[in-house]
């Protein structure tokens, strides 16, 4: 507890642990905020924050660390923005081994600088044991976008192919089968990633103003995201089944698990919604990208005053996609 | 738990609590980040965080809603910045009360709309029963600053006047007072309070420049603040304690509870280290705002390779102002 309490060893742990893993020239004059150039002019700035309380903390593909870094970079990308700077603020619960949080931090911070995005501003808190659980981590990001560019879910267009880049359910997956000692034939690992790249890439791909909508589809799944769009844009989606990938060890842990991949989080894809003749560039813009190899045009957007979305299955019939209305994964991000 | 599964529920929360009582423009598009303008020309960006883990969620004079507007709100101005907008995200135990839960957000709202700082973005969490305490929230502020002004704790020069904006230590010893059930004759209230104002009016009576450091004494108390200001200045700092204002109450408690007011924390205050000639016309500009009637010059900053905090006592003796090594106040803000 005393490492939170703004003595002399909160000092310690800031000075040996958080501040040598993110050194960079913003966090470290050690003052109450961090100094960051303006935007270049002709643009705005995008504002996103995104708590973490995966459990458990380390999962086969990331952990909460890093899976906080790409969770946030991704908000700030899916506004068509590059991100800046992220600040992190944690929760530590007493009793959490140093070692472990250790590892996290430094994950995180490798994750940062993997994505060329440095964590600029951070604060940690310590609560008693039995009142959090490990750690939670809540980053927030900054972006810069050009003023003219405007990219959101309430800007899909009947008309517009929905697309999607890659195969979905990983991460949900990873996560519960690591929570539940389940023990799959192949292993399933988290799709966790930074997609800024991916984003940067299909935009210098298209003609400004073709992309319409970015998101990425983590809590929730794809059928929560789509419906959310769907809502924002007051227009129906109708999806095909079959062209929807999902990998075959997903799709059989989903079965087994009575669970439906549109309904599991994904933290490493991200669903695009683009003018009907754009389709074809930005599908070859994400597929020449090592986080876009499986991109494929899952469905279109229509006109739909009841706001639905539907997907024609493999039989050819047509069910409903709804969100779920009670809790399917607890602390999937 | 529901609520914060992504599903409907998720949905409901935020449509139903969150976005009514936070309405601003920048929230309300429902998309994964908020759109703000850039600063103007010759403006840099300020970005600070802080996690806010306080018990009780209630206190007298606040609650963890507004000390989270309040709290972030001052770390932007300490450098000298106009805040511009907030980030908010939750942790919510599940259990807690929608009551509760409302009256802490619309406090939160009231204090942003007050402070005129709009939450712009924001995420909420669910954590199962016991593995959280009621409601943690990490607000993250963007502010902007000239570019050319450097305020800092790096920026305390030896002759520089110490002032503080008024009596210490009422925060902790109200929050304690709530924790303990302790009954002290008279109510002491916390201070929590938006310092932006106070830091504008502060910068504008004097000439750019004349204002080296300021920042908030919180968690650790004034003891905490002055040895880090000491350690990245390289200066030492002599007080007056006779000079320091604390109210009789809270002195009273201190005592009555062996803590020193020194080391207890306060979240309406700051600390200003201004140039010599600028000492009077600084203490007038505090004084003349409602935040900084109690306003006073409690000590100077002096060469010393030690880079000691030392207070000449009341009696005329010297004692060293360290930081506590240990905890005396958890879960503080």
């Amino acid at each position: 507890m005393s490492h939170g309490g703004g003595g002399r060893a909160s000092a310690q742990l800031v000075d040996e642990l958080f501040a040598p893993a993110f050194d960079n020239a913003s966090l470290n004059p050690g003052n109450d905020g961090a100094l960051l150039p303006s935007p270049a002019p002709g643009h705005r700035l995008v504002f996103s924050t995104d708590t973490h309380v995966i459990s458990p903390l380390f999962f086969p593909g990331g952990d909460i660390g890093s899976l906080s870094v790409h969770g946030t970079i991704n908000d700030v990308a899916m506004m068509g923005a590059t991100p800046v700077a992220l600040a992190a603020g944690f929760v530590l619960e007493e009793g959490l081994e140093l070692a472990q949080l250790a590892r996290i931090v430094e994950s995180m911070a490798a994750a940062a600088r993997a994505a060329g995005v440095p964590v600029a501003a951070g604060d940690t808190k310590v609560v008693e044991r039995g009142k959090g659980d490990g750690v939670f981590i809540t980053t927030t990001g900054i972006g810069t976008v050009p003023s003219a560019r405007v990219i959101g879910g309430q800007c899909a267009r009947p008309g517009d192919a929905v697309l999607v880049s890659g195969t979905i359910g990983e991460h949900g997956i990873a996560v519960l089968s690591r929570r539940e000692s389940l023990e799959f034939e192949t292993k399933i690992v988290s799709d966790s990633a930074a997609l800024h790249g991916l984003v940067a890439a299909l935009l210098a791909a298209l003609p400004e103003g073709a992309v319409h909508v970015l998101r990425d589809p983590t809590r929730g799944g794809l059928a929560a995201t789509l419906n959310e769009i769907a809502q924002q844009s007051d227009a129906g989606i109708v999806l095909q089944e079959a062209a929807i990938p999902v990998q075959p060890e997903v799709a059989g842990a989903c079965e087994f698990l009575g669970l439906d991949p549109l309904h599991v989080a994904n933290e490493g894809k991200l669903v695009a919604m683009v003018a009907p003749g754009a389709e074809q560039a930005a599908l070859e813009a994400l597929r020449a990208h090592p986080l876009g190899r499986s991109a494929a045009r899952i469905g279109e957007v229509v006109e739909d005053p009841l706001r639905f979305v539907q997907m024609v299955t493999r039989l050819g019939g047509r069910r409903l996609v709804d969100w779920l209305t009670g809790e399917q994964l607890p602390r999937i991000c």
